[in-house]
């Protein structure tokens, strides 16, 4: 790592340590005080020019390249508000506004996303039918006079605090091959037909995700995000660099939950020595430690083939899986090696180690990936037997 | 299976799924709605000659020897409220009273324990010590004029509706082995200096749990239970049973779960097909299949070892593991199977998955009975290197 | 276990231990020193009332049910030679001849298979076709004037020292279902176009293992087995009782490595302790036991299920294939215990663990058994939502 | 990966899959036939330039910095001959004598090991004796008039072919420290009292390994190696390096594994569709793929922490892990997808298989390593509870 990368990751890790980890119980017991915190870290992230250090220069961050940002990414992560604090939470709706919005929407929504102030929203699950198959997702938008009308529901967004939606509709008949039938619209909240049915706490933690629902919602045309029938498209260039984002982010929990595990070790004794002294418990910090490294290695490897442009789901797929993977399990390990008290309230384990659960259905589940990324590395050994496939 | 017995497995399975899985919800929310259902749902089951099925006959129960228990304890552990509505929650507590408390003690609690009028709870843990050391408790009851006066905290006890408690304290200065350091005392709810500190949602769930303190808390000679210095052994003759039955009602929940899991399977469906048909997913149910037949071989034979009343440690210990391990990994399937869904509070998988992760750590972490069944087993091929070990 | 069981238990054990093992250096090096060993163990063991323990009175045997077999059979399979000492190595053709050869081949070849001087072998698999799928076999038999023409290879066959051969060929054309297109045939060895074409040492270990060619070989029609179309339902029926022997004899080898792995652990210091005070060797001892009591208790039932007469398909494959795991498992844990002295042949370990290796594969692989195995589970949740599958 | 390394890393894998692969045969059959083709093939090597890629310039190699030779050793690894055909098979040796040989011993054997024309061994395991604690070793040096008499047994040398061997003995009494208690000399081959007392077959293959007898073997003052009590000195200063260097070569036998693998996916069809369609024998293909990856990832790191010249035992030793534990899970995964014919000799894998095996003996058992990187990470956790551990 070069010089002035480690000392932006030092700051980095400082400010998150120093700053947000200390705020996090005021940060997760939300309503205005936490509203006000957020608010006020943000500014101090801001004044130590620390905020949106993912943005590219396009959009006014620092352009700093994907790779770069890795490391930076994960001290950020280590506190789960890191991302919202430092900016890089909605770097994929920024994105996405930046190059498919229309400049309504655009000059409306932009300028406050990259600033902090308004929240995006994104869907696409759909309650009862597999999310691993978004071809399945029934939410129509019909063509009206003055735009479109969008019926349908969505589930698994985090709505709660959300200022705009963007939502996947099918517009064209079935039969149309997927790539071609689906649609992104952005529906303002407010917009009437628009409503929340319900919150959805997922292993308990509420964490401001909803089901809502769409009956007859209008939204002008210039609310289409890309082309129609491009919904695929667009939300097929949100997915490489989003698992890459989250995976980094997903190290840095990891690293935290074994810091925590290996101080308890220490600190803990049982039949007469410390807990550090028992093989069982050594193996699951050897465990631990080849996990995180194998991960870090992939999300490296992800940023890398993101960054170089190309098509990168076998990379960014298989880092969201190892990264995922790696995440419970030490999360996993650091609970056992803290007993009763890792399934309390007392530490921080119990709280990511409910968050961690999810990241192995979210954007995917595992078996979909490992299903996809084996037949697309099959492939490259698929012609001519002599060739080699450059693989690894 | 006899006949009979196959017959009373039957019954039981069928009352539970009747009449306790629907109630679920109601028992869930608790407060006095709560109560009430499981007040009168305790009713039926006496009446349809279901309470107490694990009841020896010495405390005025059915008698069934404990290898017969197994399948019916299975059906009722299917729902988590089921050794509540059906009577098996406090077996323990009963036999203890039964056999180690004095009279005035066994006469005031032992009847309503035995009618699911009186809630008892037993402490051991204690914040800040491994709790898989006991030796490190530093709970102390000192000899007071009429009795003894009792100080220290503990943690992880259901205290939260209990009537009286049990505690190990150490009584015997250091020095003194750890067999002979501790005695037991019930605390009756009300006394004067105990109170509940917090409570401790484990991983989120509600579920009775308590930090209390003893601050000087005065009771009576026959409050003891067994006789002075004899607490672990009092403690020993819980555990293996105690492990046992614990394990037997594990693998309900882990078959509740397989059954969701196979019907989903069949219920969904993703690129034109259901997903029963994805090898992957068929895997999943494999090794959950194999999981819980490896479990309830393992408790079967546990059963047999506690009932033949010769040291059980091994065969239970072994059981503990392999139920909780089984349950821990059919519910990771189950609900990753479910997807998204899974983790919310649609399905009763998400408050099941909650609730295994703690049997990991209950009663001795996993690691330590690696250990020490291990140990014990590597002793049986100590001595003369011919001898036939006879492990198996 | 009943009292006449255990002791016969024990009969069998100590015979293996104080005549098998100790012959086993013997009865590897082969020739006719090697065979003239085995005769005299065989007779031996006729002798004192130990051969053809698993024979059903059908065929002159004890007739003892499946069920009280298995910790016999797990005795003989503490040395690779029990079987054939003890005369369960070919039971299946025994039955095989037994049930469905003409009287010719029967009274030729039965007498003799039951006595032990005569050597059968029976062959699927094809080089270059995937074994998991029959219906791609490509050796055929055609009509011709007095009896069949066989022409094809087959391998993986322990044609070696065979008296004959049993063969499965194709007699119907392509597009009848593969249940009626198959028929079985008897080939003595001596048989004009029939020859052993190279041996096939299984990962170095010359085990008898051949690859064969039947270059219009002739047999008259009465060497068929069975019926005419009937190979696949005659080979189904050797399936199950196959697959659950074999899975007893490796629970016998199993249980030696766990000895011997124990015994070293004892016998070991490094770092001023024994290899047996370490946790990490300690794991080792608890996951090879619980392996072991996981795959035993499903033999047990496979052995129940094949007794009852019904499909067993689900418990003799799932039998297998955790036999098969628990088997490699085990050996690779005693190896490494055993450091690099275990790689040599300086203990019985090494033979056994390379034997191992090919037991995941044979029989069909542990893939196609996982999927075959989970469709079948499946299916008994497909119907009534509400109806109870009866899985466990 | 910098453009001119690319293309030396192609020129030797061309190098490797034209000449070296298609000789296997030839080279395993052996004799003078194998010696002969070995010196050819060397010759070639030589003068295409490929020679000597890992030597240090200090003794006359290309001086490639470690990391950069990463990729073209498990180019080189991918045939078990690589190594010895293109040099860096004993550079240990070599570097060994540089640095720490006397004139004499130097002058004499340095410049034909650096030729390929000498070949050395090393022994430190004895028989009998836990090999992961050196310190049991009893081969004792004892000072003579004119140098030193050698008496014990070493085995697991590669002796069969070696010219010198370089063994390591206690020369100081029990109660000396272990760092200060062993010494090493150098034994020319041919010295009376050195003698090979049998071969050492590991897993059946046949790889050079003797048992070897000192017995009251004399060697001058100036065959020692380093000082008198340096010999775990020296020792540790081949081991990082040389667990680094057989880690990449490791990688390169399980990138052919991987393409054989995958090729035969391809190849074989069973249940009408090719078996690359089955998803759980993609699984195989993805877990290979992210096992060979992670393991590069750590051999990477382990090299930079060699080259960076300090202490690299956490490194080294996770990375020799996690290459063996890639190799043999990748070449059981390619083994089952072969099915019996991978068992054979009919494809490179069975060989690969078996040598792979004794990775997780050589230079330290796996469970060795686990234990003592895990205290060396923990270490770094111990002091002020606030500083964060550099780990990652």
């Amino acid at each position: 790592m070069p010089e002035h990368l480690r000392l932006l990751r030092d700051r980095v890790r400082e400010f998150v340590r120093r700053e947000v980890i200390p705020a996090e119980p005021v940060l997760l017991a939300g309503g205005d005080t936490g509203r006000l915190a957020l608010g006020r870290l943000r500014e101090r992230a801001r004044s130590e020019g620390l905020w949106g250090l993912a943005h590219p220069a396009e959009i006014g961050g620092r352009g700093l390249p994907l790779t770069d940002y890795v490391p930076l990414g994960e001290a950020e992560g280590e506190s789960e508000f890191g991302p919202a604090v430092l900016g890089s939470e909605h770097l994929l709706d920024a994105l996405m506004l930046h190059r498919h919005a229309r400049p309504a929407v655009r000059d409306r929504y932009l300028p406050g996303l990259l600033e902090g102030r308004v929240t995006p929203c994104y869907g696409m699950s759909e309650p009862g039918r597999a999310g691993s198959d978004p071809s399945l997702m029934t939410t129509r938008a019909r063509p009206a006079c003055d735009g479109w009308t969008i019926r349908g529901s969505k589930w698994f967004m985090r709505a709660a605090r959300a200022d705009f939606i963007t939502v996947m509709c099918r517009t064209e008949p079935l039969g149309v091959p997927n790539s071609q039938a689906f649609t992104m619209f952005v529906v303002p909240v407010g917009t009437p037909g628009y409503r929340q049915v319900r919150e959805l706490p997922v292993l308990g933690v509420e964490d401001g995700h909803r089901e809502v629902r769409f009956e007859d919602v209008r939204v002008p045309e210039d609310h289409m995000i890309g082309g129609r029938g491009a919904g695929f498209a667009v939300a097929g260039e949100r997915l490489d660099l989003g698992r890459t984002l989250r995976a980094v982010q997903w190290l840095g929990q990891a690293r935290r939950a074994f810091g925590l595990m290996c101080r308890r070790l220490h600190g803990r004794t049982a039949f007469q020595e410390p807990l550090a002294a028992k093989q069982l418990l050594q193996q699951h910090v050897f465990d631990a430690y080849t996990d995180i490294q194998a991960a870090r290695c992939q999300v490296l490897r992800a940023a890398a083939a993101v960054r170089a442009g190309r098509g990168a789901y076998v990379e960014a797929a298989t880092a969201k899986v190892l990264a995922s993977r790696a995440l419970c399990r030490v999360l996993d390990r650091a609970v056992q090696i803290h007993g009763a008290e890792g399934l309390t309230d007392d530490t921080p384990l119990s709280r990511m180690y409910l968050r961690a659960r999810a990241t192995r259905i979210y954007d995917g589940p595992d078996e979909l990936h490992v299903h996809t990324v084996a037949k697309r590395l099959l492939k490259r050994y698929a012609g001519d037997p002599e060739a080699e496939a450059d693989v690894f």
